[in-house]
């Protein structure tokens, strides 16, 4: 069915059945789709023969491990669309294809119920005989054998007046059709992939910090042994992702001063992405934050405390990196003889040289980018935030993703790619295993609306898992821009339930940090990339307590803990913005206020029959954030927010379900 | 790009280009798209790379016998996605590929017209200067050599204050880029596929009759002569494809009977779908017919007429064919020792023996059917109209079509598969011309609205070109089941207006045959297919001068020729259709009135930008049919059509385009 031209002459000619259209399929099968364990992978197929014989299908899977295949019978839906489904249990990757025949047995059975000629009848009943006894030679227990070798006779020994009664024996048949000859069997040409992650994968709450700037004292620099201390902060907020910036030695040449000031003194840290210096590169660690025993035992009791340590991993150098003098060859030279720093004219970068990935020493500069991962590793760091994958070959990427999870299935990769939507869709396609999104520029109620249901609907969601960041060390999001506690509380909200995976850069956040570094650009003032700063973690504005709440929340509530269920709902205000998100018996649904300013009020018209809630009958609102119920009545129910006290409701909904014949089916 | 999992490591490293989401493609490649010579292949790609450097894309096609490609350079419409097109000259098979590498030239332009820095300059100038130097080493002409040599050797020697004006020179650019190196470059790893086939596949107007019913003399069977006789009468009306149901000998075991009784008498001709009996089966003709050289004359003096002779292939057999006989094997036997004839229970066909594909022998089967194609290619038939195909396997007519087409590009086959539509798409897909449609059953505006924007619009019409058949001798449609003249000529002018491909089956249809069988099947009453009929060509209330108007209309008009360009219109009258088809300036826009018992009126609102008009200016409608003029203004006109005196205008729109720069791109 799949992207590869049959000799026709060479395949048997007798293979009649056609399989196509395979849902979830990426790209004609060239990418895996990724689910996390224990979900489940619904698979449809067109699957057809000529003429008007009836076919079985199977879904037939495994973990790629596993030599075996599990199948499980497809059932058809209409219009020649058929269905089955199954649940990956165990992380790494899976495969699943479709296998349909023509069914003779299946056939044959129903063919003989409509006939009435009772000399045909006599006939067909002795071609439906051959069929069972050659489904019972097939059977293993002497005891099915025997029940189809006796079914199988009476039928050739009945008269017309009995033979339909005996041919009519469901069970009988159901358990010739397990043994029958799958006799022309096709099977889809391609083997399609499935990469299993953890939970985490799907569900995660990512709190970035700078390791520098978490010394309690001031104008110190923060060691790993600071961060660890911060670890009951981290935790406490309710994050259980802690993604450090590189933390490796920081180049001095040409070391940038603060606010991104072209010469700095000897007296600035520069920035952790110009990685490099004389005493080591990706995989060392700077001195100032303390040893690789340090950041192990950092990575460690984060592990206590619940908490995954991620590394930033981004691949260029400072101008005196080891890299630079040790492989030459793997830097683009310009005719001055110098080596071509990153640029984008006219700007230039000149505290970074990026890697030349067009080198003829390609391959070996592949081996030792793959050897930095394992070297984290090694130390028990399991998550990595790549810097700027998109600025790096799509197949460097696809290799060393699948290098390293072949390994290590349990390691996640998150593309830290701000950039057009198909380079985006490329990394996710190929391995990233969770992306960064545009969230951070989409304010409005239609842009969120837009945007949402694309990430939660569109076939992409097979392959692109967002992560939904209100701020980065290198965004300050338009509407954070020198704005209060309210858009940083809207912001933050509509993150954490909006998205599964979702974080934030503090304490820069939870600080309300406001101020741009200029009218124009998205920088912070004073940004941490060029200082260490020093922060109060103390002060009585801090979002800690409401962050804490709202990602309680999420841990307590699955349908928090997922993407695909979201749905929209309408609200008579534009600035109020409605969703819902369901998984088995847990609904939550959010009201949201975009103004931050004013208090907003509106009518929600709840789709009832999507959330799967009795149309006549009152059901509770549980507010989770402020812990208040309401008793809502029928689709149509009124709403006020004011940004002064709540962004919005975190409802969870209480109510009777509709009938169970109309449950819709949930993925 | 295309379901091939690349092993990364084989392929090299520096190939930084993603080709991927290329249109047209059907079934990721699978399977050919279709075009008639002398028509365009506009194709898009996604096209990007890592980084932000330029790309040059290529579209590269080729007829299948050429060795060498053709290319023409893609341009970029944003978001990283690429078109070009070009025209395909010669029938047979042609090849399509995208090639896109990194521009290194172009990237350098692109980023030295951004760079300030004087030194930065000139250190860039002199890589310019390299890859132009390269460029000129490739170059063939003498002079375009020496051109881009000085251009290279004046940037090298460039004071910092005149290198910017002369890099930028466009015409020179040009140049050194045309013979600039194609690094790194990627190509689609599948070559897609294209069938060209004549224009007759496109456009065609066929007319199908029984030759044994064309006799002047009532009782008299019909011979190929008669058929002759007729050709003036066929062609007069416009028709270009004259169909005949199957020709050969008919089976006398079992023959049916008058209204398809189980047992005819010695007198009845039997049905021309029972093929052979002992004088022959599917390479021989009915001698009542004539000879073959009688009919290889009919084929010569059709084409005198500007007919195309088409033959219908129905791969069954009588009894007594020699088949029968000859290969047991490519039979089915029952237990009782008999064949198993047709049948679906309860219903039987004992005059058919289907033929068995799942045979041990299945290759001498597909070899002798291939060769009743040959057999009558060599009388000189190149259109096939092919009997329930979708009852045979999908691989057989994927090969015997491609091996038919190999060596006669010209053979055109239709499907005669009324069927589910997956089925019917599959078959389109592996090779037939052109499709029987669902246009027999679609009535109602919303229906024929729904059916023909599917047709015209949806991506599968790349391979699915309809034929549109108000009736066949198997089908007296709903719409004309005891109806009069209006129901005939409205479902007439509609098949024939909404499709480019159209036909009937006549006499019946211009003699306004209505009689069913019963009151439930759609079969004819005294059906020709069982039985000789005399048909009375002259009588005064037949449709042949109204058939003669609509095909004349078609074959004047280039918009009714083709099918994409069709788009619907409002009507304030759920009773009146309005549609447009447009090719370069010839616009035709019908209103039909689907009431053919009333007249109907009502305010038409026609999409003037689509149809390319100014919006201010009034336009002339031109009524093809009654010759009547009349005056538009703006987009509503008011329209009144009464079914007595005709079912619809086709007007040929006459007005002033808009403003060139608003005119959309027609393809």
């Amino acid at each position: 069915m799949i992207a590869r031209r049959p000799s026709a002459r060479v395949v048997s000619g007798r293979q009649r059945v056609v399989i196509e259209g395979i849902t979830p399929l990426v790209d004609g099968g060239r990418y895996p789709i990724k689910r996390v364990v224990g979900e489940v992978v619904v698979v449809e197929a067109d699957c057809f023969a000529d003429g008007h014989d009836v076919l079985s299908c199977m879904l037939q899977y495994r973990h790629a491990e596993d030599g075996k295949w599990s199948e499980v019978a497809m059932r058809e839906l209409g219009n020649d669309r058929w269905i089955a489904s199954f649940a990956v249990e165990r992380i790494g990757e899976w495969r699943y294809c479709v296998t349909a025949w023509v069914d003779q047995l299946q056939s044959w059975a129903h063919d003989f119920e409509r006939r009435v000629d009772p000399e045909d009848l006599l006939v067909a009943a002795k071609s439906g005989a051959d069929l069972i006894a050659g489904a019972a030679a097939r059977a293993p227990t002497k005891e099915e054998r025997k029940n189809l070798e006796t079914w199988a006779r009476s039928l050739r020994e009945a008269s017309a007046d009995q033979v339909k009664q005996i041919a009519h024996d469901d069970a009988l048949l159901a358990l010739a059709v397990r043994y029958a000859a799958r006799t022309g069997a096709v099977r889809t040409s391609l083997d399609l992939r499935i990469i299993v992650d953890r939970e985490r994968a799907r569900f995660s709450t990512w709190y970035e910090m700078f390791p520098r700037s978490a010394s309690d004292t001031s104008g110190t620099h923060g060691t790993f042994d600071d961060v660890r201390k911060r670890l009951d902060y981290v935790s406490g907020m309710g994050f259980d992702v802690l993604y450090l910036p590189p933390i490796h030695p920081i180049g001095r040449i040409r070391r940038k001063g603060k606010n991104n000031a072209v010469t700095g003194t000897t007296e600035d840290p520069g920035s952790p992405w110009a990685i490099g210096a004389e005493e080591g590169g990706h995989k060392d660690v700077l001195a100032a934050l303390g040893t690789l025993d340090d950041f192990k035992s950092l990575v460690e009791d984060a592990r206590a405390h619940r908490i995954e340590i991620a590394l930033d991993i981004a691949f260029q150098c400072a101008p005196d990196h080891p890299y630079v003098a040790a492989h030459p060859q793997w830097f683009r030279w310009r005719p001055d003889g110098t080596v071509q720093y990153a640029e984008n004219p006219p700007k230039k970068y000149q505290d970074i040289y990026p890697l030349n990935f067009e080198s003829d020493d390609w391959s070996a500069l592949w081996d030792e980018l793959r050897s930095v991962f394992e070297f984290w590793i090694d130390a028990g760091v399991r998550i990595f935030r790549v810097d700027n994958p998109h600025t790096k070959p799509f197949r460097f990427w696809e290799w060393v993703i699948a290098e390293i999870k072949r390994e290590f299935p349990d390691a996640l990769f998150l593309a830290e790619a701000f950039t057009r939507p198909k380079v985006m869709h490329r990394l996710a396609k190929l391995g990233f295993t969770q992306s960064y999104t545009y969230f951070t520029w989409r304010n409005t109620k239609e842009e969120l609306i837009e945007y949402f249901t694309e990430l939660a609907q569109d076939p992409s969601r097979e392959y692109f898992r967002p992560n939904c960041w209100p701020n980065t060390p290198d965004i300050l999001a338009v509407s954070l821009r020198n704005a209060g506690a309210p858009a940083f509380r809207l912001r933050l909200l509509l993150a954490a339930t909006l998205a599964a995976n979702y974080g934030i850069y503090g304490p820069a956040f939870e600080l309300l940090e406001n101020a741009p570094r200029d009218d124009v650009s998205e920088e912070y003032l004073n940004s941490e990339k060029y200082e260490i700063r020093h922060w109060d973690l103390s002060r009585p504005d801090s979002l800690a307590p409401f962050i804490s709440s709202v990602n309680a929340i999420r841990h307590a509530n699955a349908a928090l803990q997922s993407d695909w269920s979201l749905i929209f709902h309408t609200v008579d205000n534009s600035e109020l913005l409605c969703y819902s998100k369901r998984v088995a018996d847990n609904c939550i649904v959010v009201v949201a206020n975009l103004d931050t300013r004013y208090a907003q009020s509106g009518w929600v018209t709840l789709d009832l029959d999507a959330l799967d809630l009795a149309s006549g009958t009152p059901y509770e609102m549980h507010d989770l954030l402020s812990g208040a119920r309401y008793q809502w009545h029928g689709m149509r129910n009124f709403v006020r927010l004011d940004p002064a006290l709540t962004p919005a409701h975190i409802f969870r909904v209480l109510g009777e379900p509709r009938p169970a014949a109309a449950t819709s089916l949930t993925v």
